[in-house]
C-alpha cells in the first residue's frame, strides 16, 4: 500500500483580553530560527508535542502556559486550517483553539514579546493567522449573543454594567442595558452572587456570576 | 532545537441521508489489512494524501468521492478529535467532516461493503467514531432549528410536508406543520419554485427550494 509523508501538525490560539475597554487579541514575537516568520507577530503556537501532549487541546494549553504563565480558563477549538499552501516548510494543519482570559489576570504579565492588539487594529498577519483571527472573532462574536461565553472575559464577580459594556464591545451593538439585563438574567446566563461592590463613589452596583462552572448555551427551538 | 515526530493525519466523515424515513449513517467495511480494524465497519475515512488532497477539505470529499462516486453537495467540518490513544497505530489526528446527501442521490448505490445505519441503531464503532457519529448528530439537530441545512438531505424541489418531516425525524420533535411552514417561510430559508408536485392522488402540493445555494443560518441577537 501506498505510503503518505505525514503532514505537519500545529495548533495556534487566538487569546482575548479586553485591554483598556477595547477587545484585544494576543500576538506574539516569533522567536525561533528555525522558524518562518522569525521576528514577526503572529498567533501564538507550535508543533504538537506527541511526546508531552495528550491531544490537541492539550498542546494549546501547553501553548497558552508558555506565554502567560497562566491556564486559561475558557479555552475552544475553532477550526482546523489546512493545506498545502498555508505553511511555507510543507503541508501542514493547524488545530486553531480561541481563549478568553480577564484582563485582571493578564494585569501582571508584560511579558518581553507580547503584545494585547485591539482586534480592529491588527497588523497583516504570517500564515494565514489573519483567517484564523478573523474567524475566532466571528465565532466570539456570534456566541456572545447565546451563551454566557463573555462572561469568561470578566473577573469571578461582575456588575451588569461591565457585563453589558464588554458585550456592546465584542458585538459592536447598542443595546438597551435594561433589556440585556432582562435577557441573560431570564436565560439564566448569570445570577446574583448577594454581594455589592464596594468602594465605589455611586451606590454599591450588585455583583453577579456565571451560572455554572461551564459555558451555559440557550437551546434553540422552532 | 528538539524535533517531534509528526502525528498520523486523517480525515472521517459522517455522512448522513435518509433510508426508509430514518435519518442513517454511512459505514464502511475497513478493507485494508495493513490498517486496524479491518473488517470491522467505521465512519468512512483515511490518511490524509498530501500529494494529492489541497486541504483536509479536500480529503474528506476525495474520500466521499471513493466511496459513493459522488462529490457530497454538502460538507462541513465537524471537530478535529486527535490524541495518543485514539489510533493504535500511533498519535494521531482526524479532521471529523459531516456531510448531508438526498436518499435520491443514493438510491441508485448498492455498493459492496457500504451499510446506511439508523443513527438509532448504530453499532459500536471502532476509534473514537462512536464519539465523532455522536457530535456530528448533535450538531445536525442543533443546526436544524436555526438553519436550511435539513433541506441538503432533500431533492432541488421538495413539499412542505416532505420538510417537515424530516425536520422530526431528526430533531425527534413534534411540530405543528402550519407554524413550522411559518418559521421557514418567514425566515427566508426556502421560497415557492412556482410548480406543484404532479401525480400524486392529492391535489397537487406546492413545490418548494432552497433559498440561495448554501447553507442560510439565522442572525441570532438580544
Amino acid at each position: 500500500m501506498k505510503h503518505y509523508p505525514d503532514p505537519l501538525a500545529l495548533v495556534d490560539v487566538a487569546l482575548f483580553t479586553i485591554r483598556e475597554g477595547r477587545l484585544a487579541l494576543l500576538l506574539a514575537t516569533r522567536r525561533n530560527r528555525d522558524e518562518p516568520y522569525c521576528g514577526a507577530l503572529a498567533l501564538p503556537g507550535g508543533v504538537i508535542h506527541v511526546d508531552e501532549d495528550e491531544d490537541a487541546q492539550d498542546a494549546a494549553r501547553r501553548v497558552v502556559r508558555t506565554k502567560l504563565g497562566i491556564d486559561p480558563p475558557y479555552l475552544e477549538q475553532l477550526y482546523t486550517f489546512s493545506g498545502r499552501l498555508r505553511d511555507p516548510r510543507r503541508w501542514s494543519l493547524s488545530v486553531a483553539y480561541y481563549s478568553l482570559v480577564p484582563q485582571q489576570v493578564l494585569e501582571a504579565t508584560h511579558i518581553e514579546g507580547l503584545e494585547f492588539v485591539p482586534v480592529d487594529a491588527l497588523p497583516k498577519l504570517p500564515f494565514d493567522h489573519d483567517a484564523i483571527a478573523a474567524m475566532a472573532i466571528r465565532r466570539l462574536r456570534g456566541k456572545s449573543t447565546y451563551s454566557s461565553l463573555l462572561t469568561f472575559l470578566l473577573p469571578q464577580a461582575f456588575t451588569l454594567p461591565e457585563l453589558h459594556a464588554v458585550y456592546e464591545q465584542v458585538t459592536g451593538s447598542n443595546t438597551n442595558i435594561a433589556a440585556f439585563r432582562k435577557k441573560v438574567l431570564d436565560e439564566g446566563m448569570i445570577e446574583p452572587t448577594g454581594q455589592r461592590r464596594t468602594g465605589g463613589q455611586h451606590r454599591a452596583p450588585d455583583l453577579y456570576r456565571r451560572k455554572g462552572a461551564g459555558l451555559q448555551e440557550l437551546k434553540r427551538t422552532i
